[in-house]
């Protein structure tokens, strides 16, 4: 067997492990007693183990360097040598007793952060948050050596390969510059038209669940190979065969919860609609979190708070709810699903003002790790951040730099793809749109097939094969930008009547 | 570090690895969505690869080796490294190509079985059967040289060890001698006795719920640490630290369903109770089959069975399902929990014919691993076998040689261990309510610690300390033996009134 197919073979057994492991974390969150965590944790550090020890060994860097010498591969090969090269270089690029202590340091600091942040005491953080720093930028600058790019690149090209400094910094300058103004626009003209009136509760969490359960099927999900279950955080979890989709139910809101399962169905088809062919290699897995963010936002943001597909599910709420009412219409379903709000708390904040959270994010974790920020000056900048772009004032820190575990959890370099995802869907469902005029009025009709029969070929279908920046140019026939993204905040907040 | 420890660690990693495995063969049956068998199957497949590729490898062997010559040990490394020498055996002395064949023509043989069994189709079978059989036959003879014993102790050696074909053979015809008049008797007395009146339904499943878990609760169980859930086949399974028992509820029966709760719960706290200095190592695990068996039979048959307990639950029951009524009473409970009703089918019948069902497998299966019995002769020698032990004649094959999964599943050598944990479970229920005479009053007010307290110092702490004839004696001073059991049934069937 030559090198390329014993790597081909070594990545399978992986991507497999991956897939066990995936499954236990959805246990862990969804199923497990609650006394079981230690047992759990033994054996995720195990499975963890066995991978990292396949994929860093030796004989994968000789098997690699073997392939890339001699062996003739199609496109497909290449892409997934290329991706293999890049696991091997980040799992073999820092010392394992950094990394040892990387995951320490992380572990205790996302503890003690889930009590200091509801003790607002950002202090007993600081010596902690002190150490997860100072290794994470010791873990960027020997991966950036390896990888030849800047450290806050390498931190980003775990999670969003493909994305450059200066991409983030031209569309992050962009937004910053012209979001603010933006949303003052939006909130004038909101206030000049009807009052959004949210249908009133209780809404029985039974009913939630089955109209969560009608609209995933109406996208597209097959409860034949997969499920929907409850957690504290809802989250896409599973393999592409058996996947696993949580939510949360509150009784007097159902509309939240519900464009949470249809943003984790977004999550989800991706995964299932990965290339099967190229199943459990790299180059058939998701192409980062940015992609993966635009697919979960694509179908919640642009697809299902669409007047077109509300005036779908309207007549099915009221007869899952059995309630009638102007609430109900169509018309003030979209108002509710489209109000802004400028808010303290990114987690709940809308499509407008969302980016300006990242944006904040961004610009003080490249200063924290190029030691520009003290930390002593980090709940000052957050403030001042908050004022300059969504003219917030946190009232402390449990609502202000203590609200994301990130940082405290030593993921730095995450937050881009947040904002990266809604400028992408907002890109690949313009594109979708015009390449095929039928998909919003068949999304009207409960029908996503074109939606999805666009997305299968132009993303889904091909996996990892291109960077991020080819596989955008390659489906939309443009860059990525913002254009898109500015354009369709202006049409959908400020032509509403 | 030493060889002793060095093993230890290898063999915590191969426990850990078995633990996850445990924990995705449970979401598989309960959990897991009907699409997505063959995605859990990859994933089982490489878990057991890599276990197997550590427990084999010669590097285990050569630790052995080593452990063995020059490591001085206690008592109970010792006894770990003799457990790990087992497993180590039974992993290396079968050639590789022989598991592979066996396990495919299991799996050919057991999948066709579900559909022949429902057909009443053994000719079909048969040619399966016969691979089965012969490969089981040839991984036999070479455990049995590697282990030095007889083929059929080599494959009892995979889930009893300790038991010997003598054992086996002295303690199954006393039973085959003497049950079937003892089985006369007892059915001509319960004829003269008042007729039990089973509690007709239909009863919510959600109040079976809740009064199983009730109950677990009484008998020990945790559910900071467990779970109830429901499958096709009630088992349990997960971790020590994890547990995870199923059952199948029932509307128009609560009855059987409960005992079946409580039958896991007594495997369940065995688990639980093993000694937790020795976790994932071989000498913290549980005896054997014949063990397991008999700690959840001890739970179910001797303690749940009883009148004391049945007195404590019968007002339970009455609460949680809402119901007043004589047939509520203890003394009609009892009636139906200890009715005797002779039957075609093994996992339906009651403990005075149950060890007959399972004389009958024995007598057949040695036979047919000595080639003393061709397979064109099963179903009739298995309808003599039934006449002449229960004075039954199944119909067809469905309900007679066709009903069990073990031989089509090629588990040969599995059966005796029913029996055993029968006859054990009687032994040592006897000898704790003799040492401790609390127990049984105890056990009426609804405590169960008395009985554990005994079970947990003579039984579940020492994990696989003592092989199973040795445990039997230090636990009640005597040889592992029928006379408490045939005892038993005549105490529980003769004297009541």
């Amino acid at each position: 067997m030559n090198a390329y197919l014993q790597l081909e073979e070594r990545f399978r057994t992986i991507a497999t492990l991956e897939d066990a492991a995936g499954m236990l974390h959805w246990d862990a969150a969804t199923m497990m007693p609650p006394g079981s965590a230690e047992d759990r944790h033994d054996q995720l550090a195990v499975l963890t183990t066995i991978r990292h020890d396949m994929l860093s060994s030796s004989e994968t860097g000789e098997l690699l360097a073997a392939a890339l010498d001699t062996d003739a591969l199609n496109d497909w090969q290449q892409a997934n040598l290329r991706e293999m090269e890049r696991r091997y270089k980040h799992a073999t690029a820092v010392e394992t007793s950094l990394v040892t202590a990387l995951t320490k340091a992380s572990n205790i600091c996302e503890t003690r952060w889930r009590r200091a942040r509801a003790d607002n005491d950002f202090g007993v953080l600081k010596p902690l948050l002190a150490d997860v720093l100072s290794l994470s930028r010791d873990a960027a600058q020997s991966k950036a050596e390896r990888l030849g790019c800047t450290p806050y690149e390498a931190l980003m090209d775990q999670f969003t390969p493909g994305l450059h400094t200066d991409m983030v910094d031209a569309l992050f300058d962009r937004l910053g510059r012209e979001l603010p103004d933006l949303l003052s626009e939006i909130l004038e003209h909101q206030a000049s038209q009807p009052e959004a009136v949210a249908p009133a509760g209780p809404f029985p969490l039974d009913q939630q669940r089955a109209l969560g359960a009608r609209l995933m099927t109406v996208v597209g999900f097959d409860f034949e190979t997969g499920r929907l279950d409850e957690s504290l955080h809802p989250f896409s979890g599973g393999t592409p065969d058996d996947l696993r989709i949580t939510t949360r139910y509150e009784a007097d809101d159902f509309m939240t919860g519900l464009m949470g399962v249809l943003h984790e169905t977004g999550h989800a088809l991706y995964e299932k609609n990965l290339p099967s062919d190229w199943r459990r290699q790299p180059v058939g897995a998701a192409r980062g979190m940015d992609i993966h963010e635009s697919q979960s936002l694509l179908i919640e943001m642009q697809a299902c708070r669409s007047l077109e597909f509300l005036s779908f599910a309207s007549p099915l709420m009221e007869e899952v709810f059995e309630r009638v009412g102007p609430e109900w219409a169509p018309d003030n379903l979209y108002r509710v699903y489209t109000k802004v709000r400028p808010g303290l708390i990114r987690v709940d904040a809308d499509e407008v003002t969302y980016p300006l959270h990242v944006i904040l994010r961004y610009r003080l974790e490249k200063a924290l790790l190029a030691d520009d920020l003290p930390l002593d000056d980090l709940p000052s900048a957050w403030n001042d951040g908050m004022a300059e772009l969504l003219n917030q004032t946190p009232p402390d820190d449990r609502d202000g730099c203590l609200q994301d575990i990130h940082w405290f959890d030593g993921a730095f370099g995450y937050f881009p793809s947040y904002t990266f995802g809604a400028v992408i869907a907002a890109q690949l469902f313009g594109a979708a749109t015009t390449a095929d005029p039928v998909i919003l009025p068949e999304i009207q009709a409960g029908n996503f097939k074109p939606l999805f029969a666009w997305l299968g070929k132009q993303i889904h279908g091909k996996g990892s094969l291109l960077e991020t920046p080819d596989l955008i140019r390659a489906a939309t026939g443009e860059e990525l930008n913002a254009d898109v993204f500015l354009g369709h905040l202006r049409k959908r907040y400020l032509a509403q009547s």
